[in-house]
Formats: C-alpha cells, structure tokens, sequence
C-alpha cells in the first residue's frame, strides 16, 4: 500500500511534537466525529496511507480513540480544538464531517469556518438529507469553500475495510479528494465503489435511494423467513441452510449472507439469538425520507413505502400484542406439496420483488434528475452500490452492466437480463403471494412487487373509472383515449359530462392530470 | 326551510340598491371564489335562507353568476371590490374563502384585514394543507381576528345540496357560525354531518384524511371492477348489476352508487364512456399528504399510500403500454369454479379492505391528536362523513356507533361489529388477493389490506431479524423480548452482539427504537 502522506516531516518541529508527532499542516484529510462510524473511517484512510487528523465534540473522546483503536504506530493524529484541528490540515483542507444529521453539521460548519480558507473542502458524509445539502453546497460556496455531500455506506465494518461512498456537491471539489475517496471505498471487479455522483444534494439523494432500497431487500428477506418459519415450520437453523443455498445463486449479497450469519448464531443457551429478539424497528429516517419523495415525485416506489409501513407495524409491538388476542386467521395446514418446489418458488419471488425495487428506485432518480436538474450516471450508480455497501450484490453487478450496455434504459424491466429473469420468476412468485394471503402471513413487499410488475406491464388500467368517478363528482374532467378522439372528441382536450343529469353545467376551472 | 336572513330590510335604502336590492352591512355571510364549489355553496345556503354575498377575483364572474345561476328571486348579492364585499357583511363579518388553496389563501386574507374588525371570521373552505391553517389560526388571532380552517367535502352536488363540513380553528368563531354550518351541511339521521372538529388546523387535517380515505376507496372499487372485467371478462353492463346489488348491502355509499351510474351510462354510439377515458389519474393532492403525514408520524397507513402510488402508476402511462409490448403475463383461463361465490368474496374482499382503510385513517387521527395536541372526537367525525361528502356510506353509520359505544376505542378491529365483520370476510378475501396474483390482475389495496391485517394480528413479526441485521452490520442494538429478560438481558436495555466475530466493541452512540 503506498504511503500518500508526507513520508518524512516538512519541518523539523514535528519530531518533538508531543501529540502523535504531527506538526501543523501535515495532516491530509481530517474527521469529525468519533461515533462508531467515523473511528473506523479513520482507520481505514490510516491503513490506505493517509494522515489523518481526528476530532470529537466530547474531546476526551480524541484520546481515548489515539490511546486505544487508533494507537498502534498509524498515521492518525488528534486535536483538541476546531482551531488546532484546521492548522493541522494541509491545504486545501479536506474536513469530513461525520456527526448527526441536522443541526450539527451547521454548527459545525460555522465553527470550522473563521479558521478555513478560499477552497477547502468541507465534506458531509452523514446521512443529511439531501435538500439540507443542496442549500450547504450553495452556502459554502457563496463564501468561497467547496462543499461535498457524501452518502458513506458499509456500516460498521464497510467504514473499517471500504465503503461505498456517494460524493457530490461542488464538482471543483472531486479532483482534490478523488484519490483519497477512491483509495478509501470497497474495490469489486478491480473497480473502486466511489465516484462521482452530481450535483448538489446528489450524493446524499442517492445515499437516499440506497438506504430506502436496503429497507426494502431487509423486508424482503424477513417475509421469507416468517414464511419459511410459520409457513413452513422449519427452524432457525434449516432455514439458515436455505438462505445458505441462495448466497450462491442470483440473490448472492451481503443482506442473504449475514441473515445466514444470523440464523446460525445462538445464544448461550442453544437457543437462537434472533428469536430472543424484540420485534420492533425504527424507521425514521432515510427510508421515510425516499417514500416522501418518492409521493413527491408522484413515482410509485411501492415496495420502499411498504418496507417502511412495516417497520411502523412492528414499532406497534403492544397494540399487536393485544390484537393477536381477538383477531384470528386461518389455520396453516402442513404443506404437502413439493416442498423443493415451494422453496424454489420462494427465492424466486424475493428475486422477482428485488428486481421490482431496484426497477423503482431507477426511476425514482430518473425523475429526480429531472427535477433537481441534476446530471446522474446510473450506470457509476449501481458500480457504488456493487460493494462496500449493505446492499452489495452480484445483482447489482447485473444492473451496471444493464446500464452500461444502454445507459438511457428506461427502465431495468426492459433490459434483456432483467426481462428474461423475471419472466422466468413469475409463476413461482405468484404461488408465494397466494399461499401467503390463504396461509394468514403478511408479505407486504411481495405482493405490493407483485401488483406493481401487474399494474406496470398493463396498457388499460381501471384508473378511467376512478377519472369518470372525479368527473362525476368533482366536475374535474377526463381525457378521452387517442383512439377514440374524433369528432366528437379531441385529444388532449378535457370533457366534462353530465353524468346523473342532476349536476350543473359549470365544470372545475383547471384540469389536472 | 325557514327563513333565517333578515325578513325585512333593516334600511329604507335597501329597496333602491340597484344591487340586488342589497344594502351596507345586510348579508349574513360572505363568500369569496366563484368556481363550481363556491357557485354551488353560496346557492345552497341561500336556499337555506341566508343572505350571502358572492365575490370573485375575476369581477366578471361575479355579474355573470348573478345574472345566471343566482338569478331567481334568491338572496344572493354581489360585490365589485373587497372593500364593497367586507361593508356589505353583518358583524362579526363571516367570510368563506373556496379558492386556490396555498398562497392565494393568504393573499386574499392580507386584501380583506383592512376593511375586517376585532371578532370578524375569515373561513377558509379551501383544500389547504393543514399546517397553513395552525399558521393562520396563530396569525388572524393575534390580530384580534378568528380563522376557521373548514374542510367541505361532497363536490359539485354536496355544495350544492349539503356537503359534509369539517370547521376548526379558532374555537371563538363556532358559535357564530354553528347555525348557518350545521343548516347548510348535510342531514343524516336527522343530525348534521358539521360538528366543531378542534384546535387549529384539525378541521382540514380531518379534511385530508377524509380525502385519503376517498382514494382509498375509490382504488379498491377500481379493482373489483378491474377482477370482474378482465378476470371474468364480464362487461360494463353486468358489472353494473353487480354494484348495484353491492349498493344494498354492506357497502351502501355514495362511491358504489356512482359507480353503478357510471357503468350504465353509455356514449352516443352505445358503447359504454367509461371503456373510452384515458387510465391516468392525478394524485398531487390531499391523498399524497395523507401518505406523507402517515410517514412522519410512523402510522402504517398503506392503503392510502398504494392508492396514491397506484395514481403515480397509472399516470406514466406511455411507458406502461411500453411495457405491455415487452412483458407478459399468465394467460387468464374462464373461470370454472362458483360464479356467485367469487363475486360474493369479491364484495367481502373490498369489505374488508375498506374496514382496514378506514381503521388506519383513525390509528393515523389518534396519532395526530397526540402529536398536535388535539382533541379530535372519533364518533363526530365519523357521523360528519357519514353524509354529505364523498366518502358517506352506511358503513360510516356503524363506525359512528361503535365510537359512540366507546369513545376510547384504540382500534376499529376491536369493536364486536367490526371484528366479526372482518372475521366473516376473511376466507373470501385472501381467495380474491390469490386469485388476482395468480390471473395477474394488479390488487395493490386489496393486497395492502390484507398484509395489514394479518401483521396487525400477529403478536411476533420478523422484525425481529431486520433488528438483528442492523446491530451486525451498524451496531444499531436491539432489545430482547420481556420473556426472555433476566440476568443476562434487562427489560429496555439495548443489547449489541459481535455476531461475526470480525466486528469491533464500539455500538452505535444512540439506540432509537
């Protein structure tokens, strides 16, 4: 690995500097925020060769890190103030902030700035949202700094071995930290998991979009579990031996190779880990952040939504608790089919749903490019999603060659690979989502994949009685089929029609498709 | 119909007001916004016997409304200005703004302050965003005035003949206005469907969740229609029959009622005018802020939400014929089995959706009292919407009895009614959602519906491995079931596991349930 910071001091100071022998500007890059995230990021940019100076609000956090995880002989130093943290940055400085969302990176920003210069680059790697990044972007650079908003993905151990990073922003900013970026991300295939996304908020509306694709493949995988567990009735461990099988298939993925990791796992006393584990998750965050602009947007990103609605439900643990008393389903009767088969069946369909998500998350930034006016390269897209990342996958590696052979695909549906793969999953998916609505199980995702691929490929949906209803109604108007339109009716103009020869002849004033 | 506007001119003058025989300070109410909804309420509550005054931005509207609509002989008077309009009101001034809602809201309140006085009332009527009406309380009060944020539901003919209407806000305005609302709203049961709803912006909160409801629903009749069309190949004239008989049982409402109208009424060539309108729906509206608010609060409201997805996907419709070039789909075979007993779980299917959908629109209600600090009254509303708007139905009879029954009722699926409702409705609805997955007919509520109720009911969901994978891969922590709390694990204390063996010690600063 080469050594990219200065291999021997630039002033002699610096062998007697007590604190980790680091003078001031010899630093290459510095990090804010020592949480678990931001102390691994800084070992692995040590391990790539880079000095790296380290910073934290709670300062004794600073030395307990270089005392600790950071000792070791690496290139890391600390500071003990925002001041001493700037002089000890080469120009220009590269500052990554990793603190919470929100108003600390503000704070942070206005106590950086008195010690900063004309071009140093301040770079957000929390999970900010994204319009929060398109206003920093033109704030900084209003005062003549560089701004980069990045999504930093890998959890725990991707910050330690390579992420995926998602940096966008001021594009001045890239050729200054490519390398470092770059050197720092996951490699898959011989390619570094990091490039550069777009514009503004761009790298943290498709850390966005990655983070409401992983809530989806999670849900995902949790509904084959309870289907494999109270459908099925095999346990922690069989189950485990099935998520095994399919880590080797078309669904081979760091989300099926930790599930398999998971079901292994028991606790002291025999007993399986997971099944002590309270159901209930969280979902405030990015997740939530993807349905609401996906409603926004007016693009139907069905199955996030659903990932996200379920993790509500689980949240409503008591209230479930308390229903699961006085409601009832259906009795499961013991399968007695071909249980190879249903299996078959059940990676097919989360295989079918995955290619729905990802189709949905595609044209969400589709559109989202055009709104924002953003410039986004969905080909780079799923090459940073390829590895370092919680949804990492072989698939993934699928969707970048789809892109790359046609990066104007309109939609992943269209692409050979994808057409054939999900034609081919069909039948099997539609068992898994009837046995699961006759077995009494909830597989929100499946099914919502299943009634947006049915509704998708259909030329006449029922929505011309839902417009008939609005005009009924509403007097808001409809618009009439091409191939009806005629005399009687033009295309593109709306017609109001008195249909109970009750209502008046005034009609809303806009029609709004 | 009593006559409630003054009986006999207060001033000799009045007599010879070339205005509609109109003088200062003589109409009972005012209305501002002369489109088909101001049009028909202002007729509407002079039928009732007040005298209103009608003003519109566009000055010419108001001549031609008097000269047309509002000519015989009825109480309306008219207005040239906004100062002309406030000296022609009874104090305290009552004026009904039906415009545009956003910014023309504001405008037209800024246009009225000069000419109101302490205690006037401005009422908004409009589809405004709720957090505009907390902001316009807040601000109309502390300039001495009172606002009232109205829902009115019940389009064209619901003005015209009593909509459903849903005021809140500033709480001083009720008794003034309580007469002349509770009169001119609809009466079912021989009660208003107008009741105070509370603080703020409730009034048009109940107003959206109304609206979401009404997607709702309306998405779930599109798909009965779509099963018995392309499933059973049945045409719009059976289908027909089939909603009118629906119409006498369990889903008697104003939407199966059009429905039927709908369905029968054919073009001038005799083919059905539903089969020639144009599947694309709009949905940047009420229903998306429904979906949206159902997020930020973390209430699983999926039915609303695939309803205003299943618009976003009707709405691209050029790629959706797009794609029905390059995808397929099973082959639909006639249907052999019991006819009358499909179409009876059919009308049990869409049933029970509908319990769902509207049990999810009161979960989302209880939550926004909590979170807004509210005080919203469950039977109220429900009898508010039992009449008069779009969503009124018989169904909302009995939802008003069980809120009646126990005003503190936590869920609408733990009411005897509507428990053994959805009990009995159960067998024929999973057949449906089966059936549709299989046929490839898309049923995203039907769907959604039932994956909510079977979650709802299930005291263990897998949420339990999403919990586990997010501890593995972001040291998020988890918490351990109360039954298998002791000495190794406390009760609410987060608990993080080096599951891999690769990870470090440091977890997450912050465990977020």
């Amino acid at each position: 690995m080469p050594h990219l910071g200065p291999t021997s001091p630039p002033f002699p100071s610096l062998l007697t500097d007590p604190d980790h022998l680091c003078s001031p500007c010899s630093a290459d890059i510095g990090l804010i925020g020592l949480a678990v995230m931001g102390q691994n990021l800084i070992l692995n940019m040590a391990d790539k060769g880079y000095t790296v100076c380290a910073y934290n609000r709670t300062v004794s956090k600073v030395d307990h890190f270089l005392d600790n995880e950071a000792k070791a002989g690496k290139s890391i130093v600390g500071a003990h103030s925002i001041e001493e943290f700037c002089k000890k940055l080469k120009r220009p400085r590269k500052i990554i902030l990793l603190v919470k969302a929100g108003s600390a990176v503000d704070n942070f920003i206005e106590q950086l700035e008195p010690f900063l210069e004309k071009g140093d680059i301040v770079i957000d790697g929390g999970n900010s949202h994204f319009p929060d990044s398109n206003r920093r972007t033109k704030e900084l650079e209003a005062k003549g700094l560089l701004f980069v908003g990045s999504g930093v993905s890998g959890g725990e151990e991707g910050a330690r071995y390579g992420p995926s990073l998602m940096p966008g922003g001021s594009s001045a900013a890239w050729p200054h930290i490519k390398e470092i970026f770059q050197k720092t991300a996951a490699q898959t295939d011989g390619q570094p998991c990091c490039d550069w996304v777009g514009e503004e908020g761009a790298g943290h509306y498709v850390k966005m979009v990655h983070n409401g694709i992983e809530y989806g493949d999670m849900q995902l995988i949790t509904e084959a579990y309870d289907i494999l567990k109270r459908g099925f009735g095999m346990n922690e461990k069989e189950i485990a031996a099935v998520f095994e099988t399919w880590n080797k298939g078309v669904l081979d993925s760091f989300l099926i190779e930790i599930t398999t990791e998971i079901l292994k796992y028991n606790d002291d006393d025999g007993v399986p880990l997971v099944t002590k584990i309270l159901d209930a998750a969280s979902q405030k965050g990015t997740g939530k952040w993807t349905a609401t602009n996906a409603l926004d947007l007016g693009m139907p990103v069905t199955l996030i939504g659903e990932a996200v609605f379920a993790r509500c439900l689980s949240s409503i643990k008591d209230e479930r608790v308390r229903a699961s008393k006085v409601i009832g389903g259906p009795q499961i009767e013991p399968f007695t089919g071909d249980k190879k088969q249903f299996i078959d069946d059940l990676e097919q369909a989360l295989y079918a749903s995955k290619i729905i998500s990802y189709a949905q998350g595609f044209m969400l930034m589709r559109e989202a490019a055009k709104e924002y006016g953003w410039h986004l390269n969905n080909a780079g897209i799923a090459l940073m999603w390829r590895g370092g990342c919680i949804i990492r996958s072989v698939f993934l590696g699928d969707i970048t060659s789809a892109f790359q052979k046609k990066p104007d695909l309109e939609n992943l549906l269209f692409d050979d690979f994808f057409n054939k793969a999900i034609h081919k999953a069909q039948p099997g998916w539609r068992r898994i989502v009837a046995q699961g609505a006759l077995w009494g199980i909830p597989t929100p995702a499946f099914s919502t994949a299943l009634s947006f691929f049915d509704g998708y490929r259909t030329e006449r949906l029922p929505a011309s009685l839902l417009q008939a209803q609005r005009d009924l109604f509403g007097a808001h108007q409809y618009l009439v089929l091409p191939e009806f339109c005629g005399d009687k009716y033009q295309e593109g103009v709306p017609v109001h029609t008195n249909w109970t020869g009750r209502g008046g002849n005034v009609s809303a004033s806009n029609y709004n498709v």
